[in-house]
């Protein structure tokens, strides 16, 4: 079956791609995925398998593929939404909603696991188990939509699920792994600080709530420099001091929003518990009220080294012209909900190049210039038909 | 002259208070008072004066009175802008125009002027010199009126100039007076700090403008603590810290807005040479761009100790039931314009209780519930009168 | 008996000098000064007054001068302790005891008043009162001689107390006063910083007190800028940071020391409050143990404006050629425990210009070359008997 | 001859053991082990060997053994210093030297390779190469004696070193490696702040050196916060603050020292350059002059990963009951100057467990009470031994 699945996705490379710049050209943000799910429900209609929609908090799409023989259940994961950004490429199928981009590759993630999974359908009678496709909503914005999904219970039969990224580090053709903690677990924090406001010239009728905020940033930086084992990844970034006032009143009240990052869940709560700390300390030293909103959004990524064994060992004997290279990849700072299937199932997620011919280095992912090389579309739809295809022990 | 004087001024009371009323309920911003004063210049029409009007670089009117004899020339300042606060008081006269009010009591400092000069005008043939009544427009805004009325040289002439503020700090009745420096100078800065932007979880490819910020507002917090002799008055008040943005960014360009507040010139450039000297400091450090604006709006009130003292004397002697005490007021840390007067010639500022009945402690200027007990216009109208009249010694 | 004095005191000016070069010779520190306890003691020794010694908490001397008819009591003190200071002079009766040092005046403070004395005990039958002539021990180290002179009653039945120090910010001829709050009072403050130690490469399983210090020390500069009203003097001074340890260790405990300077018991309590509410949150906010000791020193300085009159309107109506110049005095942030007598009885404490002769600017007190233009001690004797005349209505 | 290796060994375990317990008697400061050094030597008299003493900067003692046949040269090297440490452990051989203790081990080094050196020159003949053995002096002092012992050039025709360092992590039998940067480097420095001293209660004329060195402190935290990236590890510790001075004097000039750690050389250069940006910023910020003395002490070490896995090998191939067990060993933020080696000729350096028996967690290296399990040194002779005759492939 293995072939007859390369075969089959290697023709339908054109139908990926169009999908992928139709996805691309109406992009929309998270929680507001209406048409794309829609788009997406109305490419299973009439194939023999079960559709669920608006599952979870949004527009969540699961679709069983339950295979010849009972089995296993695994589940392949791809999200679906756009970013709010102001496209700044030149491409023809550029975006046609102003000011909202798929610049993180998800219009693609999408494109690629509709046709595979429609040829697993086509082979289903060959698969001995069951193949869950997660169209997940959401990705972009806390809570996410993973997590709503895995509450949702209707994974709770999958024993494993996969997933990918395309990220421009490497060209199209090369394939990404990494065993046990691999992208960062992130926090988000608000921190009010209530002063008293008063006129600029007569600071001791006031109380002044930019110098409260401004000793908690130098403060807090020591939480990463001092209190953080110099070994473990961790970040407290303040992204945002919205003081905005008159020159010459004293502010009354700031509000500063930020993000933490970290690796595992020790880091996590260290963070936490000084955080914590520091906040009521600045209160009493500057006689402020403070208000601290600390949500966790999305766990550590913790790939399962078993179901990352599978991946890479399944990869790494793949004989085929569009797999060019398999390599372990660098830990990521950044954050993904795909953590929420991975703390719920043993997981893996993997990722695939798509650095854009003849640049020597691409815009990131969430730049406006953000670009693909869509040759990864191939490259991905096989990689993820080879794991199943090797999970399942289909020769 | 003078009891004749004071006899038409408490028969106009009512007049005074009626003009106050009226111009509370249609205040203009500053450098858009065009309504207010058309007002004014209507009121002096068909009377025996000169009156120059948009002196200056707004709407300042210069109104000349040439008395019987020739003498000295004097000038009798009042400012007529309001602010741009929402009136919140239950007064039947209320602001009708939303958003805008007289909170700073310059309605009461016009009214109390137009009928004082209407009365001196009338007994101009017995005074022995000239009045220029300067009704000066937005004292609230820098670079204000009295500056361009200065430049333009209608004041050439001038020896001395007499102006007044309504405080509620005192009930009507009280007239204050103080010699020396007595209001702050007021200086505007701005700083940009540009650094660069980037991934919240990726600090080091980023540089963080907020970091910098936070670190130049308590640095500078030291030239007030540790540069400025301690007995000297110096405030620097950071009213604005503009650094909002998205909570996972991480912030490329902050503005900071503020000012700084100084009883004498020698603080003044003092605190301007220790903050040029940080700004710099802070660039290096943190391998920013900063761009810092820093322009002096006002410069302290120095009340020439002759003029004072002539104030004062002329007060003291005072017989009227109307005046229930003079006293010495203590150095104020607001700004005012009339500055620049006391720059060009020997000049006094001098304050007028205004409290209104019945209350512990006022709501201050440029409160929104800011009034004030009108009995405190004629108290004005008869002080000032009282000093032209001992100042020309009149009897 | 004015002229008398003033006639008396001329002729004794060269003993006045014998009397200060001696004890500059022979300096003794604050709480030490046995020797030139008794070199005073022995100045009295067959005079007919009264002599109590060890007054106080040290070498204290108290001599009651009772007049010739009953009055008022008045104290005149002089204070006689030296420095740690190395003197740097090149005066023929420069100290000789190595590292002490007469550097703030005292020596001649004790000479004129010995002179004055002996003066005065000859023409006590003329004083309708009593003089106490306080020989004060230990002004340089706090707890200070004042404040037991004080508690010791010996100054119970004491009505106004005079007292005058030498300043070579004037020539000698020149005399200084002041009415209201003149010097500044003092606290002295330790703070204990207890964190937790360990190896520099590991900062997590430390807690590294001198970051915490670093923040107080920041952080407390915003009592100044900003609770304190601007046009209050306050200082607070970290003089003392130690944190000695060793460049790979994290150092477990530091210790801060400092003084706070301010001219009023308002500042006072509100730089106490703010300090006292500022390292408990520096406790919270670093997970450290702090120990504050707190303890206020001298008083501000506050001369009574009565006495300041009787003071300013003796020596201006003086008609002698020593006396070239009375002038008033700004506010000086230093200290003096003479602030004690002031607020046990209405007093005041001046100023004797002694700058020498030739210098530009003189070398202030407790500077290693400090010295004075010995003609200023006669100066003293003169201003403080003419006061003392005058007090007593004596012609 | 590897059995025989073995067996000789186990029979002089007790000679180590008392060899160790000697030296830990004897202990020397760095760079004054003459009397060390002498035993060293003395050991090896009358034996077939080169012995070549005070090689280096110091007492440094390289040792020859030219093998039967040619073939490569290896280092095995040892160091003897002891610490400036009051030993406080309870057992028989104490140090007998008041405040210097072998607390970290380096007697166990010295013991087991002079007995196993002992055991090769009996061997010799067996060898098909040359083995020098490197009793390295100072090793815990900077510039340490590995420097100037590679730069003598007694080890320029060496093709690779081993070396191994007892750690109480794991129990005796445990052998650690670890491939790559394995240990951290160091870089000391010293910050001198010169401002300008003066009276406390008058900031103003001066420039508080306490002030400039608070924020460098705070700010320096950013480097490791915001510059470093988030996976690498980095440190900047402040071990000393020395800013002691009197409570009411400012202090002129304070002195600050610590060290910076780091797995690589491009963390080094970036901490060296942030560091190198931030001082003169604080230069220009208050005024101030600073001096920045900023020496790399050790590199990291690095690990061969060739080498490394010679020794893995070795070990885990080992069926020798004393080798219970061959680990990977996390990353150390400690530093260690056999980096100088790692530097000129790939080698390896690995982790002797010798955990006190019966103890949950044991006091580490450098505690007062810092004990080892001595069959730590029988497993330390023998894992070295194989490791040399599987270098050599001698069965």
């Amino acid at each position: 079956m293995k072939d007859q699945l390369m075969k089959m996705l290697e023709s339908r490379k054109s139908e990926i791609i169009e999908i992928r710049r139709y996805l691309h050209e109406h992009p929309e943000l998270s929680f507001k995925e209406e048409k794309t799910a829609k788009y997406i429900a109305d490419f299973y209609k009439d194939k023999d398998v079960q559709v669920q929609t608006n599952v979870g908090n949004g527009y969540g799409i699961i679709v069983t593929i339950k295979g010849g023989k009972s089995g296993k259940t695994i589940g392949l994961r791809a999200d679906f939404d756009a970013l709010p950004i102001h496209e700044e490429t030149d491409v023809p199928f550029k975006s046609k909603k102003e000011g909202v981009m798929h610049a993180c590759g998800h219009d693609g993630h999408t494109a690629y696991l509709l046709v595979l999974a429609d040829c697993l359908i086509q082979l289903k009678e060959l698969i001995p188990g069951t193949i869950k496709i997660i169209h997940q909503h959401a990705e972009e914005t806390p809570p996410g939509g993973a997590k709503s999904i895995v509450e949702s219970g209707v994974l709770d039969d999958v024993d494993n699920i996969f997933g990918v990224h395309l990220f421009p580090t490497d060209p199209a053709g090369v394939v990404g792994y990494r065993s046990g903690y691999t992208m960062a677990g992130r926090t988000y924090f608000k921190l009010g600080i209530q002063g008293v406001g008063g006129h600029g010239s007569s600071p001791h009728k006031a109380n002044d709530s930019i110098i409260a905020g401004a000793h908690f940033v130098t403060a807090v930086q020591t939480v990463i420099s001092r209190r953080l084992n110099p070994f473990e990844m961790g970040v407290v970034t303040i992204g945002s001091f919205d003081g905005k006032g008159t020159f010459n009143v004293i502010k009354d009240r700031i509000e500063l929003e930020g993000d933490v990052r970290y690796m595992n869940s020790k880091t996590q709560q260290l963070i936490d518990k000084e955080i914590h700390r520091l906040v009521p300390g600045i209160e009493t030293e500057f006689g402020v009220q403070c208000e601290l909103t600390y949500t966790a959004d999305y766990p550590p990524l913790y790939n399962d080294p078993e179901m990352t064994e599978v991946v890479r060992s399944s990869l790494e004997e793949m004989n085929d012209p569009d797999i060019k290279g398999v390599r372990e990849f660098p830990k990521l700072s950044g954050s993904e909900d795909f953590a929420y299937y991975a703390e719920k199932v043993p997981s893996t997620f993997f990722f695939i190049g798509c650095k854009p011919k003849g640049m020597e280095e691409a815009y990131f992912n969430h730049h406006p210039k953000f670009d693909i090389d869509e040759d990864a579309l191939l490259v991905a739809a096989k990689a993820v038909g080879q794991v199943v295809c090797d999970y399942f022990e289909i020769g």
